[in-house]
């Protein structure tokens, strides 16, 4: 595949956690020795369904910041950058949000899928409705071609594929350019209990700051085989928490494949197999939980860092804005 | 009157005529003796339903400040300044809207009314539905507190000073002001047949560049009295376009009220009031027109004046929003 640039990002409303690094954040450490990759943190998105709380999204900035460096994220080959840093994205927003009609917004299926989730009922916040539009400004602004999404994402790539060919269309030239979906092979992490995916709502989350005592306690209550009844007995994989978590993190594949085979025979203790994921998320946790302390303890210097791949950025999306306007014909100052 | 902030301004969709003269632009002429008045060209407004036509607003911008200085707008006293050249108008509506519901503004009678005028049926651009979270941006972005408006335009200040309230909630400070309307007291003038108000989509308007002919031609196709068929019988002043327009605009007072007399009374024809009415009206534009022309003469100069104004305004508007940024925790580069 030929060089692309790359977008990615995630809202700023809390710390990273397992079922991040399992996900996008290992995909994006591969992808940026690759590809040129920009990662937004989300600050503006982040308010969309924070408005009335913007403590909860400020204070998130330096953590998502120390979370990519003890992920593995390289400032030094990934550009990170602060979306509310970044007033192009917002002019960019009002110019396509007059090309896209509401009904078309609320036919968008991950925007009605998640406005049922959030409990929003009759109180849409109107820049919720219109997040998509501005996920249109990020990645048209850095021209970027590749999206790293989950499958539930996929609209979104297509609404902002709608905006392109609008602005190209309107514009006489190719001034923006469409985008593909990359959609992750990983897959997505299970809550704890095994009920939804693993996410801040879904109940407690493993950080990359969490204590041994912590990661203890998050496995032990892991959901495995409610009729695993005694050691001896057959075991099933499927919907175990635990399996799912050692398929994500445990490096010995062969091992692992013994253990469920075991595990499958019977003969295999929840008990053990706790213990071994125990340890490995220990021991994959503990050198980020250092690295993450050492970090904080230098705040400025994580903001310094955000602010360089700011500044890059802002030459970049103000530069495309300024493009737009001026096929517009509109007057630059 | 305490000495205010007042914002007001153009969507950038045409020339202004006749009636923006009887209204806005004289009340404006008034008002940049009092008060500290910045007039906002808002280009960005003007494409919420040009979206696909960036070009019709975008030619007009120069149209619009030639207009405002014929009419006696002096930038010397007030600012004048391009609405998409002030990135924190457009990021301040994209905070402001997380705190307004979708239904909300729905609901504001003045977005109902306009959605219904301009027939977007089922595809109501979401930039055109936002727009009163817009104008909340452009009106708290100026601090401004004093805003003239015609009374359908009411709700928009209500909406205003509801977000206003929300972000002082939020951020515990009066970081915003609360703002007033302020209701013209001059009537509107109606269209050339007496149907509607003048402007652009009711027909022929008379413009500040209009020619003595096209004024000739606009003031014999004026709806006068349908039932005055001949000289000597009475006519109706009420609902006659030539007096509205004679109101507006003749200056002799008392000799106004004796044709009005003699027209009621009987014995003062339509050709000769609308003689009347034609030669004021040209005494009127004229020179308008004259010295329109001589600033288009050079547009440079025109938009040099633009620019000045704008960047004024662009470093109020940008410190209101780092400090709404500031006061919500987020971090300002």
């Amino acid at each position: 595949m030929k060089k692309q640039k790359i977008l990615t990002g995630d809202r700023a409303t809390g710390k990273l956690h397992l079922g991040h690094l399992a996900g996008s954040l290992s995909q994006r450490v591969e992808l940026q020795y690759k590809h040129n990759q920009t990662i937004l943190i989300a600050d503006m998105q982040g308010l969309t369904d924070n408005g009335h709380n913007p403590e909860k999204v400020a204070s998130n900035i330096i953590n998502v910041i120390a979370d990519y460096i003890c992920a593995g994220i390289n400032p030094e080959l990934t550009i990170i950058c602060l979306q509310s840093a970044l007033p192009a994205l917002a002019e960019l927003t009002m110019f396509y949000s007059n090309l896209v009609s509401v009904s078309r917004l609320e036919r968008n299926p991950t925007v009605r899928h998640e406005i049922k989730t959030k409990g929003f009922k009759d109180s849409i916040p109107a820049g919720f409705l219109t997040y998509p539009v501005s996920q249109a400004a990020d990645i048209t602004a850095f021209s970027a071609t590749l999206i790293p999404v989950g499958e539930d994402q996929l609209p979104m790539i297509e609404q902002t594929n709608e905006i392109v060919r609008k602005i190209n269309f309107i514009t006489k030239k190719e001034i923006l350019k469409e985008c593909k979906a990359l959609i992750g092979n990983v897959g997505r992490l299970p809550s704890l209990d095994g009920k939804s995916k693993m996410s801040k709502s879904s109940g407690f989350v493993i950080n990359f700051d969490s204590s041994d005592n912590d990661i203890k306690k998050a496995v032990n209550s892991m959901f495995t085989d409610p009729n695993h009844t005694s050691v001896d007995k057959p075991g099933k994989i499927e919907g175990n928490v635990v399996f799912s978590y050692l398929e994500a993190f445990y490096k010995d594949g062969n091992h692992l494949e013994e253990l469920k085979l075991n595990y499958q025979k019977g003969g295999l203790g929840d008990g053990t197999t706790k213990k071994i994921l125990t340890e490995c998320l220990i021991e994959l946790i503990k050198p980020m939980r250092e690295k993450r302390e050492y970090l904080m303890n230098d705040k400025a210097e994580l903001i310094n860092m955000l602010k360089k791949g700011t500044e890059k950025s802002r030459e970049i999306t103000d530069k495309k804005c300024k493009e737009v306007k001026d096929n517009f014909g509109i007057l630059l100052f």
